[in-house]
């Protein structure tokens, strides 16, 4: 793909988003799709899957410091039209968000879903996964691992499977003070690998910094995913202006771009959700 | 989907493409959607599957005279990726559009294909379906039946259906002028009928007028669909600015929005290209 026509707002297909000026405006576009079978089972409720379509496709812009202008939708019609309505309308009206359009259709087997969310740039310049810098402080949000133990039927973790939130409002503060920013939907420790990757830098990660759901499975809550928070690089000794655990350095590119307490991981392989 | 939170640009979902002002500009924005089974057969090659996907997008921004900006891929990796990516790589080039990013995942049968496509608006205000007034005239450009012809194999028309070529030139030199203008990939009197739908009147078109690329099949040639050419209207009196063909008058809305030689045809059952 990359060896296509990239426009230069594009960013190499190396990012979450691209980002293209229009007028004196910055635009945000993200795409995400969610394919039965891969994103979610033959049996889920469509108004969960709704949900998670609008907020995986908002946490990229909230990962970009954008706020929402609209999304644009691309949906089989089937048995579960009304199921799916009914939730995409929650998730618009929760996140504030409104439809531009899309395309209905006919379609066969199992489903695909699509999404193109457009954000606002609320500051310029607007981070990428590139931008982390040696010796600046790795940052994450939340607690991770809610969503897997919510997909296990914890109860108090459910909605943070079903109906997670994205982190729009933190994006936006974090988006002038951050030197590279992602949102780790795939996973922690895979996201971490691209942003050291695409900041041609190591990570140094310690594990017991990482804020878990369950202590007991901790390497599992690093590696799951499905948890729409956000990874974000400062400078050494600036502070984080939202709630966020500080769980390791930027180090100079060595063997590996990612150390975990001190292990080199070389390879992307089992490090968190790959989906093609 | 119409009784979802929809932003003012999306013409309450009643056409082809959302306008939205961004900084001093008028975006366009349309999503098409390509599925295995619907749009394209399991047998197709996916070189010309991506090339129709990349043209029935720019085809809806063509309509709004729009420029396009990029492009927002949503793709299933499969066995015939590098076919896809080389008919998307020569869509791209020769349509002169590039591609700003979206996503690829891993899904199991049928496959469906998406596209956003992103435009700048090159004439306010952007025409839409719902502009044709009483009197005017209508016109298309081309010749119909092209693709059918296409379809079934006659050498002369296999571009037309396996490589379209988006009228976006005309597009934008018409945009000034017309009162109303959409693309008829879905036949020309499906597309007549909800056009005159929109506008609130009736569209008197002659079968004679409209050109065919097969006299024979003349009614085929009106419903066949896949011919990405421009239905549009003009104030009586006005001149064409592009090559196009007068088929018919615009008359206050009566029994059916549709008139065909003097027959009113009242839903749009059988008249063209339905998928969902």
């Amino acid at each position: 793909m990359r060896a296509l026509p990239l426009h230069q707002g594009a960013r190499g297909l190396n990012d979450d988003a691209a980002v293209i000026e229009i007028g004196g405006e910055t635009l945000v576009l993200t795409h995400d799709t969610m394919a039965e079978g891969t994103h979610f089972r033959a049996d889920a409720n469509l108004r969960d899957v709704a949900w998670k379509l609008v907020a995986s496709n908002l946490s990229d812009l909230a990962a970009k410091g954008a706020e929402p202008v609209g999304v644009m939708l691309s949906y089989p019609l089937g048995d579960e039209d009304a199921e799916f309505v009914s939730g995409l309308w929650q998730a618009l009206d929760a996140m504030d968000v409104q439809l531009l359009g899309g395309d209905t259709f006919a379609a066969k087997g199992a489903r695909t879903i699509g999404l193109t969310a457009i954000g606002r740039a609320t500051h310029i310049p607007v981070p990428a996964r590139s931008g982390a810098q040696i010796g600046d402080a790795i940052y994450v949000t939340g607690t991770l691992g809610r969503a897997m133990l919510g997909f296990e039927g914890v109860q108090e973790h459910l909605d943070a499977f079903n109906r997670p939130e994205p982190r729009m409002l933190e994006g936006r503060t974090l988006a002038p003070c951050v030197t590279a920013m992602m949102d780790i939907s795939d996973g922690l420790l895979l996201d971490a690998f691209r942003m050291a990757e695409a900041s041609e830098a190591t990570f140094a990660i310690e594990a017991a910094a990482v804020p878990v759901a369950s202590a007991d499975r901790r390497d599992e809550c690093m590696r799951w995913g499905d948890d729409y928070e956000l990874l974000f690089t400062l400078r050494e000794g600036a502070e984080s202006p939202v709630p966020a655990s500080r769980i390791g350095t930027v180090e100079p590119l060595g063997f590996a771009p990612l150390v975990l307490d001190g292990h080199p991981l070389v390879n992307q392989q089992g490090l968190g959700f790959q989906h093609g």
